[in-house]
This record gives C-alpha cells, structure tokens and sequence, in this order.
C-alpha cells in the first residue's frame, strides 16, 4: 500500500464536475436517464424501490458507484412504502424490495454491498418515523463516495508523469458515481494539476459509454478529450500516444483480478504488450474479499441486440445471432496500480489487496 | 512456400456464394451500394471514369481487391469516354481519370496495381474501338480474382483442424472482392469441408463491416455465424473459443508487414497473448514489394464522423474530436501464415515473401 504525494495534486479539486446522475430531491429519487444521452437530458423521479430496481436492470443509471448509491437510495423508498402500509410493522414488508434491488444487475458488487450497509441501517432504525436515519445513511453512502473519488483523484494523479497522454474506457465519472468519478476522476485531478497531454476516450460497445457519456460530460466540463473507435486503441499504443489507461472496475477479486465494461481486459492485453501502464480505480466497496480469484465472478451476458443495433439504428441484418458479454475479468497480473481511497495497491496480489480491509 | 494437402477442401467449392459486389452488364458498371447493407440492396449503374472514384472513395464499393476489379472497369469507361470525344486519339484524353481512380483511396495497393496492369492493355490496344480489348482485360482482373480467391480458400482451409473456431474482422467476402473472398473464402472453404466448429464476425467499428456486411453475406450464403463487439475478442480467446483469427489485407510489405482495416493490429496482439494464431489471406497483387516495411505503407485517415455517427444515429455529443485512422499495421512477427493464390507464406519475412515474385 503506498501513498504517493499529493501535495501538487489538490487544487486539482477545482476542476469543473458539474453534472450529476443520482440526485434525492423533493422526497424522490432523480436520475438522470443515462440511455437518452448525449441527445436528451431528462430526469426521472422515482417513487417507490421496484421503479428503482428497473431503472437500475435497464440501464437508466449504470455504473457500479452509481448503481450502488440509487439501491441505497431505493431502500429509503422501500422503507417508506413499508411505514404507509403497515406502520410501525413497516419491517416486515420491505425484504422483497431489498431483494430486487440488490439483484437488479449481477456483476457490480457496490450494488449488494450498498443494499447490505444500508439493512444495517434498517436493523437501527427507530419502528416509527425510520425515514430520517435512513436517507442521512443514504446520503453519507453519496457522500463518501464522491468523498472517495476526490480522493483516488488525488492518489492517481500522483502516479502520472507530466505531459502523458492517457486512454479510458467505459464512463467512469459523475455519471457513473456520486460525483466526480473514479478514473475520470483521476483524469479529471491529473488534467486539472496540469499534468495530462492528451485525453482519448473509446467509444465502448456496445453500449457506447465512451461517445455517449464520457465525451458529453468531459465536454461539459470544458476538459478536451479525443474520441477513437475501440479497435484503434493498439495503433494509439503503437504511436506512443498513451502511457496509461485508466479504467474503474465492477468487482474487484481478493486477488486483484477485476471484472469491468467488456473490452477492458483487450486493453489490458495491449497496453501490457506495448509497455503502456494499466491502472484500474475504484473505490474499496468494489472489492469483493469473499470471492478468491475473477474465475468465481458471474458475467452479465446482455441482449444481442444491444450489438445488433446502434442506438436506435440497426446495425446488422434482422435475426443475426450475437453474443453480448457485458463485462470481462483482467488477471491481477495486467495491473500496475489499484487505486483506491485508502491508498494505491500496485502490483496487486492477495496480500497486499489485504492491507485495505 | 508451402503447398497443403488440400485434397479433401476441394469440394467447397460447392459452398454458396451468392452475393456479387461488382458487376459489369449492359455496358455499365453496376456495384451494389454497400453503404445501404442491410437494409438496402441497391445497385448504383456507373457510365464514367470519375463517378468509378467517387464510387471508390465515398465506399459505395470497398474491400482491396473489389476497388481494384471497380478501378479496371472504370478504365474501360476512360477509355469509351476518350472514343467519344477523341476518336483514335483517346489516349490523348484518358489520363486525368486514370490518375483520379489510381488516387481514389490510398491505403490498398490493389487499386494502383489493377490501374497500371491495365494501362499496359491501354498501350496494347488499338487506335480504333479498343473497348472490347480493354473490357477483355478488366473481366481477365475480375475472372482471376475470384480463381485466386477459391485457391486461397483451398489453401487455408487446409491449415485449420477440424472442430475450431474462427473470428474474422471486417468484410473480406465477395462484398469485397470480385467473388468467394479472401479471408471469409478461407472460413466459407472450411466450412464446406466440415472444419468450422464456430464463426464470429467482430462488428468492425467505425464503418460497422462485419456487423453490415459479413453477417449479411454469411447469412444470406445460410453459413452460421456469431456476431460480437470489437471489444469481446480477447474474452473469446481467453475462454478458447477461437483458434484461428482470419483476416484480409490492403497492403503487405516485402517482410511481411500486413496493412489492413483498423482493429486488424489489435486482434493480432490479443492472438498471440493467447496463442492463436493469426492468419492474412491476400492475393499476390496485395504484396507491395516497393514498399520494404509497414512504416512505409500510408494510413488513410478518415472524417471522425464515421466514428461519432453511424447513419442517421449520433453516437456522441455534436463537436466532440475523433481520430478514425482507417487502417493499422500488423508487424510481420504477429502473423503465423500468409496465404496467397501461389502458396503459403508461414511466418513471414523478406526471404520468403521474395519466393511469391
């Protein structure tokens, strides 16, 4: 575990971060609906925990930070409907939408251990008026969650050489998280400290994340970013382009392997190929102790047609069989930093992984 | 050079092939317009030389070998067009669309090579209705690109074991040559002699040719084949699904050094991290034996639009940057077999290549 300086890194934290998807507000839950960007911004409000679990199972909110906090977020609606159907008995209601919510996606484990602090929540709460202490709950999740990103910000940051060029997969942002991001949140410290020469995001298939979602919120930002097909990240390696790609995770091994977006294990392969360094961001809550090695995390397989078809236009022939892997598992071995909000793990394997329970 | 055994392929000849990209018929260029695929099947009828290069470069027909077999046709339409103005002196007036076909695009040596094989039928031919000799020689082009895809087809096919899996990139079918195809002749061969356990098509990002094309050639020749994200490759290779990645080329160096669609050079580093093996499936006319290493071989880039547009559909905010470099390069060591119409190339270089002159 080491800790790099920082020193030169915090004014980083002014940075522009204007845009966030998981909002509570007038007693619901606002989110931004991730599948209409970058053509429409439109806030849904959500008023009870299965409009929730649907929003997260399709995608509205996506990103396993952001998943996690809309979940927690959700048990505050689960908890309500429960006291406005059974009063002080409200406990007894609310298990079969905890149950959705912390099953809505497989592969993130934020999801389930954001479900899980909050049950802890629900074991403390007084039986009548519950609300209160559990969106303060709620909100500490949000809030130590972009607390952590500011953080890992900082920590990544550090490991940047001044003029590098960087390549992230996915969006690792506000959009994904409760605010500022955790590799776009490194992106985002490391461009503010002056550090970065050239920021290129991948468009990431099939759901398009990258073009969709990382450009529109770095553009918003007013930070300048490059867009490149996925398959042009070797030839950008080739030239010298990058010398790190930055990416988040959805579930970290004890081992250090990580499950993320599907195509971050190709850049890995690459980036390991051309000597290009490979850091993987995340906050601890994505570490998954009980689950020894990547063999043992499940992988969402997706509807085809999220690859047959490109937004709303088709892209290949009706009836085509397509296999759609939404994630996949980079070894430990790939990995030249885990960075986390307690400290940079580099090289990691189980022992030093350890050090952060 | 090596020459398999290719006594039981042989009979895949018989495998369907139905689709034709270029056309020559009541004295007109016809070419189906494979900016439309899927959706669409058009025919474009051309009558002169420059609509050919507008063809060309605006990728109503692509594939090396197809603009090549395009660009010849058109010279015979130079030559009509010369009669028509010129009388016997129609060599006086054919130069400048001789000169817009060679430059249509710059990344395949099949295009230049087809334009100056046919100025040497320009030079041969008679002052006096020199069409019948010139479109003699156009059809010669086309006619031996397709015996030299069915030979390749035969050669490759006999290098692949019985019961693998294949992941082919980008469309090199009869969509993209004068018919069978290069690389998707090799598949279409082994799966005729029973080889094939599976076929994937990478989508091919920006201009989406696997997703277009290939799924719709393969499925309309009733071959079955499996459609993935650029990205899901390697999760592929790493649960062994593949065992051959199989490719076209644009352009080959004289040590080995393959041009081809971008993503080409990213499959290659994943193969061989995972020890697949990779295979380019070329004519000769592809080997560009001027050009000594892949640094000398230009790489057309194109409008980022391509990459943050696809038809009608935005893939991202409106002014966001994008590089869209059409091509890559794959370096000479990544590939296992070059396959040509004279032989197989295994693990290329200067020295072997030279025995295919």
């Amino acid at each position: 575990l080491t800790l790099p300086d920082t020193t030169r890194i915090s004014s980083a934290a002014s940075t522009g971060d204007c845009v966030r998807a998981v909002e509570w507000s007038d007693a619901a839950l606002k989110l931004l609906d991730q599948r209409l960007l970058p053509g429409e911004e439109r806030y849904l409000a959500l008023h009870d925990a299965p409009a929730v679990a649907n929003a997260i199972r399709d995608m509205v909110v996506r990103g396993a930070p952001a998943i996690g906090i809309a979940a927690a977020y959700g048990v505050v609606l689960a908890v309500r409907a429960g006291v406005v159907r059974h009063g002080a008995q409200w406990r007894s209601l609310i298990e079969p939408d905890l149950a959705l919510l912390s099953s809505a996606r497989p592969t993130a484990v934020n999801l389930a251990w954001a479900v899980e602090r909050m049950r802890r929540a629900v074991a403390a709460a007084p039986d009548s008026d519950p609300e209160s202490l559990l969106l303060a709950e709620a909100r500490a999740i949000h809030d130590e969650d972009i607390a952590a990103n500011r953080r890992m910000g900082e920590l990544g940051a550090a490991l940047i050489a001044s003029g590098s060029g960087v390549l992230t997969h996915c969006n690792t942002g506000s959009l994904a998280t409760g605010g500022f991001g955790t590799a776009l949140g490194v992106i985002r410290a490391a461009h503010g400290a002056g550090r970065i020469r050239d920021i290129y995001a991948d468009e990431t298939r099939p759901w398009l994340q990258g073009a969709r979602l990382t450009a529109w919120e770095l553009m918003r930002d007013g930070i300048p970013v490059t867009l490149i097909a996925d398959s042009a990240a070797s030839l950008l390696m080739q030239r010298g382009r990058v010398q790190w790609v930055i990416v988040g995770a959805d579930r970290i091994a004890a081992n250090g392997d990580t499950a993320n977006k599907i195509g971050t294990y190709q850049l890995a392969v690459s980036a390991r190929h051309h000597g290009v360094k490979f850091m993987v961001v995340a906050p601890t809550s994505t570490i998954d102790f009980a689950t020894e090695t990547g063999a043992g995390i499940a992988i969402e397989e997706r509807s085809g047609v999220e690859v047959t078809k490109f937004g709303a236009c088709r892209a290949a022939p009706p009836d085509v069989q397509a296999w759609n892997p939404a994630f996949d598992v980079t070894p430990a071995t790939l990995i030249d930093a885990i960075v986390t909000e307690k400290g940079v793990v580099p090289r990691p394997d189980p022992k030093n992984l350890a050090a952060l329970r």
